[in-house]
């Protein structure tokens, strides 16, 4: 997986929790998905949007419609890892996050995130908004 | 932890997941949590409530208050756990419920969960409604 | 996602908790792994492989090496699931489980996970034992 | 809830997750048993015990033994919190740390969380040892 040229990306520490961990002794797979969720909150956030106030004042909300998860090598309690996150595709119909969790340079985990977009509370899919498609085209000045 | 003569008593099989455990090879400390509040729901089902609907319809909702746990022996992956719950308190301004985790005989865990009531989509506090109050004294023919 | 003619299909009921869903009224994306793990365990011990034994006697386990998840409609609190789990692929380097979450007949979830197999403590990937390969050919009389 | 006066208090940071809630709109009960524990390794960290290494070098785990919370007002999803942790009691049976989680100014839950000592691998409890009791009496300078 490699970053694609001239993109956002949004870098988040995360500490591994003991309740992160299962009997293996390291990170439980499912657990990925919550830095995963994390770091798109904080990448949002970084680019603009307020994603708490997204969902309430538009009554909007980005559920996931597909997640890929590949597992390389085991995060361990209490490493502090790096989450990459950025757009890699964002259109009126769905938006792809891809993201890298790290240990140093170490790439443990890799993801494919995919939202759609649906409006509350009849919880119909609706086209995603201009402000969120606007972040798939990098900025001047970012 | 005794269980009261004449309570009505729900006991709720809980097998124990992977993910439930942590590092230190046994289910970890907030995990219980979850299977208390299974059995809760198990609970009111089997005396009549169905909590779903009791949120949807009634706009009502029981958020827990105050919780207090006493781990004696710890669970593990793949036990066969049962959780037996009842009513220890019930009255206008509060439901308590208390709950013995069992392996076999063995108790492990011992748990005082209680709940208030309140209106959505004001999150006041209200009273406990009639239904509720009455699961406290054990009806005829239970 | 069709389940291909022949397998051994298990299929695993699943209530879902209050704890399973976010503040987006469904269940959290995350959660799934919860259940497909769940029925992986069940599918072993159907096909007469008991996961905890495995761990504890071979110093064998089978971490996820990948999961791809497809969320087609969202399960809610209370729901009764069935996850049903079958054989995709096995050989010496992996398994893959496939799987369909159903409330009743609605398919809501499809998911491909897959396994490796590690020796303790070493951590080292190691070929997947014959017992587990054999599961991939479907016994006569099951 | 008051803090003792003259004792160490961390003051941990913490995110609030959209995994951290539940379809009630707020923080699931269970939820706060993470952020408490996240809060007790690092007040071991600024006082100078590495849990990691406690657990992997000595041998030793502290599990949970009691848990009590209060629950008075509800965080939020993407609420930046304050977990305050401190040493309420310490000596060569238990540890107990309590714990006010607040959201600025505001108290939102106060815990109390009892530990214990135990050797592995045969899960015996043991003394607390004293670099562990030491952490009760606030050293000069501190």
């Amino acid at each position: 997986m490699k970053i694609p040229e001239g993109v956002y990306v949004a870098a988040v520490p995360v500490r591994v929790g003991y309740i992160d961990t299962d009997r293996g002794q390291i990170v439980h797979h499912a657990t990925y998905l919550r830095y995963l969720e994390l770091s798109r909150v904080e990448y949002l956030r970084e680019r603009g949007v307020d994603y708490r106030r997204f969902e309430q004042e538009q009554a909007l909300s980005m559920p996931v419609v597909e997640a890929r998860i590949r597992y390389r090598s085991a995060a361990q309690f209490d490493d502090l890892l790096t989450v990459k996150t950025w757009i890699a595709q964002v259109n009126r119909a769905k938006l792809r996050f891809d993201s890298g969790i790290y240990r140093g340079s170490e790439l443990l985990t890799t993801a494919e995130i995919t939202l759609c977009c649906i409006r509350s509370p009849e919880q119909r899919i609706v086209s995603m908004p201009e402000a969120i498609i606007a972040l798939g085209s990098p900025a001047a000045g970012e």
